[in-house]
């Protein structure tokens, strides 16, 4: 619990629900009360009837994993909203603000997350924040939350374009693997972000008691970084998509070479093989003169060599026709 | 049937027509009749008469595999849904709801369905669908159905995820038809579910005369759910989708490997066989010199080695510069 | 030409232009003149002027292959639609209405149509049709016309299915072909079909001076079945994509399963072959002991089955280890 | 230049801007200008200094490439259209309109075009064009233009067929090159109609000071024809998408065939060859009897054979089982 | 910084911020200052107090890769667009123009542009630009923008269609990995481009006190450029796909080529290898006369000859029936 007002501020952590309504009877202007752990319901129950909290909401609050999006109740305005729990990675947590006329309440699943800045904001005298209501407080928050993706896609992008180096170089399946881990990872983050936009929108666009004009412009901008979010997201699933076809490819093209090769060697040496085995054959010569005659030339051994050589170069000859080998040249 | 007031509820069974219109008079408050089988189009014909329920509407009860959607007739409100007929797959079984002023009478393909705790709450007495109209149970059973999809839908996640994971380790056959199989599910989970989206979407924008304001609010949830169900039957998709991608480029892979060590092996021997059989041939050597004068060599089987030797080694080293063979390295 | 009002019916077929004209004097209150052939342009045009009908949209009666479309016009309204030739499979025929204030003027592009149920209807006396305005009559032959498309489907369907189950089972070059006819057909219905869902729209929403309120809501239930029409066709063309998906992961698989038994059978025994024909060189033993000695040894032979056997078994178990044979398990 | 009212018609045909200005003053009621070629920039600049056409406009003009589209400027409307430069294949060509209160500009790229029905049509004396004012004649051109485009795209659906044809029979990379040649075309046709639809709908929709309503019909008429050529598009383009998975298809049932061949051939033989290979080793018998000693046995080389004869039908039977060859038959 | 009125202009080359402030007392009617490069944010924040720009506005600006858009300010329009760093290539540089009521702000990221031409104009004494207010100015600055992704995509469009050239003739991965180079081009222009759209819809549809009506006029021809850039885009990305479909084509037509050549090779001289490795079997034959008594025959090696042509003879007629060798016909 954080209670401010223009002049000073107080930071009071809280335990139990007891203490939280003693507390709020000394509080400042502007109180933000953030609950990490959504586990205990009768906790939720107790804040929620000190707020006049709507049970919809509230239910909404316990069951993670909503989609994000925006309520306005008669009392307050609920939004909820998907965050990172961890800085470098996607791990979805789910955030909830109730924004009422002078607090905010904000929800997290787990301890730990991206305040710290505004947290110290609120601790200097002279910044905006502390000057402004608490639906600036909001906005910050859900700034705060919409600026977090920025490193991790950030990252993201990076790994894809490492992936993409590695793929041209060498077609592995292990970079396959870490692509579809990647995928998965934009597909939830877009799932987080899409609706956020609408969430953001409403924000922005209609008007709403506990939002102040000034700070609807605020909201615009973080529309804006949503938008961009949103850009970054598509431009790397769609990256993603393109080095998948281009693995295939690669591997096409491998594949081809592969099968190019053998068929040259295995086409030119089984006929000679066969020639070979051919006059190796033990017929017997004493028999009848029909019976491998050639065997008793006098070139016979030459011979056989030439009907080889001659195999040989027609294939080549065949292959080279065909532009299997050699330099690539037209074909049309 | 179901007869319910704040005082006190009358569970009455019914078997017949007769029954039902002889047990009209006696009610409370509110009536839920709930109608298990639409196969008798006489019995319906009755209901109908008795409530005035619009004949299109009594026919699209009858002819099921209706679309979801909404009717705002004058006498009442016409919702049709499709819900599941079993609790952990997906069979989809019609379900039709009448709202009037005082009555829902709700039609199944079959027995047997997910409102047991709505059941158990209207026994209650200070439960607060015992307290609320018509309206608020038509919403009880909506939202039932609605959730009834939760538990499939991640009985289904689980099941693609656990392919998933088979995939990854060994691509087989058996996986991609079951792939396929979720697929479909999904495919009528989505047809079932997305035009159910406006249905709730109107429930919550647009005034009907037989839902009342307050209840509205709780569509308004039900909406979400629906909005979130559409959400995770997309991930699902998009999931089985990717996954059988994945299927492809691990086959691929698998092929590429086979195809690798059969021209490897292939191309090193084939040769390597033919000038065995070379030497293997029966060219007379006392007919002349010129006949394979290899055999009679001194070091001439350690020629033939030698020479097999040194193709087998030019072919692995064409093939290790190809990077066929040995650790992976950069190709550009 | 069928001419109806509650009192009574009159049918008369008409074959000629002069007939029509004198028998439209004696006419009853609703008259529907259904013209089977559209060939003749000049009977069109003694028909237009007959009954006011627009020159824009008699051209479109000539022209088939029009899309279906609604058009408004101060004497009648116009509708388009595409109907199936015949009963079980999707020929496209043009079907056109003009609809006036007392008469339907329908033109089909051949005889033979799925009206026959309204005619039975027509002649019983106490039918609902008999007693409702030509704009009934219009939705009757509307509604004929669409449900008209179901048993079409449902057959496709059946037969999609069909060649699923033998896809599944042996993948065949005549399932694709009979796939690919049955998506086209698909096609062509949804191209039939998608503008029609506008045309109901059309009608079910806006105001038309030839369409009375009460008419407007059995379109309503007309434009649902176009709706159900377009879901089966989605679902139709999904299944069948999703099919020939399947069709190309079962060839696929049969493809690795073919390569990999060719690839054990060649790279073992190649290399036993290439063996086999070392010791059955000729080389002149008696000229140098370096000569093969092998053939001389005294286990010379068994020496080489059991290189041979060495040989077979270490590329076994390098297939074993590679999972090629054997029981499939865990690759990581 | 052609200058028409009811009562008669002038066909003036001017080579440059001073004849034009001279021509301008004797004109009939309605003057329709038609240049073809528009390399010239002054010419340009002259004739729209005479008509006051505005300098965006213009430019537009001269830099062919633009897209379909309609601009309302004060003092005239301005159209500009791709139509083909030749009439069976689609060689785009820029055609803009200026139509004013009396005159229709038209623009054409090179000489050669579609209009001479309008012109025969204009030159007969009760023809509804020469009754009717310049938007009349501007609907008259742009219709022109649009039903230009379906005899090209019958001939490319003839042609797309003709290859369907083809790829079921053999299939053929020259197919394929074909089958890219129209989907390139088709592309470029389609970004030419789609917005020539927008251009259309203004046309009917929107209220116009140049257009009067009674040819607002027609150019509804037109927008149907736009909708249609949309349609034929889009039905070409996904036939021929379908059609070149069809070629994958065959492509990769060919390539199954072929493998399956090889496989049997070189799986049966190959073990055989090897067991030959075997009994022509030259292993001393004389130096012990270990050395091969079936060469001597009184039955060896039936032995072999009998020997051979098992390897074969064995790998027969097990391509049988593996349902390679023989009758296709269930495999579940 | 150019400061400019009908009557003349001073082009003011300014390096500080202290210079802006003391030049900005004399200037003319509407000021352009353009900054190249937004490193130093000291530097921008003076400006920003300067001319009064909004925080927001100024943070976007110095964070680049913003998403192209507008903002509408009391004080100022602010316009965020993407134009490329140089003339043949894209690489993407941001620029943001404020619109003032008489000046107008632009930034960029380095200093090289499109600009010259604006400038030179600027200089020409009765030039339009010198005539009109800041929104023409503004009007040229991002209409040069817009034309100059012309060229790019120009460029391009010659670079993939050589590249389909080069894949018809020979498909080579090379091209493959060029193709995937444009098409992430390509993303990124339309990423840049698709944006822009909306802003310069804006700009055309909606009043702002910046922009007079008659400027408006000017941006909807901008618009109209940009419809085209998005239409060039969208062809060259469709045309991108199309070619790398061909190379897959083109690669598995090669593919079934090599190895339908493999299997007549190998499955025509493996047998024959076989026949003639059975008679190379060295069985005693004086043991017993069941050991190769066709060795003795006296036509023993032409019967052997003969067995091989009739072998070879009976795969050949079979690869003729299946249609792999020989003119290719008719299948069915």
């Amino acid at each position: 619990m954080i209670s401010y007002d223009p002049a000073g501020i107080d930071v009071l952590p809280i335990t139990g629900v007891a203490a939280l309504r003693k507390k709020m009877s000394g509080k400042r202007g502007v109180t933000w009360i953030d609950v990490a752990g959504v586990g205990d319901a009768g906790v939720l129950q107790e804040i929620g009837e000190i707020f006049g909290l709507h049970g919809l909401a509230l239910e909404d609050v316990i069951n993670v994993h909503q989609r994000p999006k925006i309520e306005e109740y008669p009392e307050h305005t609920f939004i909820v909203m998907q965050m990172s729990e961890i800085d470098d990675d996607f791990i979805p947590e789910q955030f909830s603000i109730f924004l009422g006329k002078d607090y905010v309440l904000s929800f997290q699943e787990k301890p730990g997350d991206c305040f710290d800045v505004i947290r110290t904001r609120l601790n200097q005298e002279n910044s905006r924040i502390r000057h402004e209501g608490a639906d600036y407080l909001a906005y910050a928050l859900i700034d705060a939350v919409t600026d977090s993706y920025f490193p991790i896609l950030e990252r993201y992008g990076e790994a894809i374009e490492t992936l993409e180096d590695e793929i041209l170089d060498i077609p592995d399946i292990r970079c396959i693997h870490e692509l579809h881990a990647f995928r998965r990872k934009l597909m939830l983050i877009r799932r987080a972000i899409w609706p956020l936009r609408d969430v953001l929108n409403t924000l922005t666009r209609e008007h709403s008691p506990y939002i102040s004009p000034q700070t609807q412009i605020y909201f615009r901008d973080c529309s804006d970084h949503c938008f961009q979010l949103i850009d970054i997201v598509d431009t790397a699933r769609e990256l993603a998509a393109n080095i998948a076809d281009l693995y295939h490819s690669g591997a096409s093209v491998r594949m081809n070479e592969i099968m190019t090769v053998l068929t040259i060697i295995a086409t030119i040496f089984i006929p000679l093989g066969f020639v070979a085995s051919l006059y190796g054959m033990n017929f017997d010569r004493a028999v009848s003169p029909w019976n491998m005659p050639e065997l008793g030339w006098r070139y016979g051994y030459l011979f056989s060599l030439a009907l080889m050589a001659t195999i040989a170069s027609g294939l080549l000859g065949y292959f080279w026709y065909k532009n299997w080998i050699g330099p690539r040249k037209k074909r049309f």
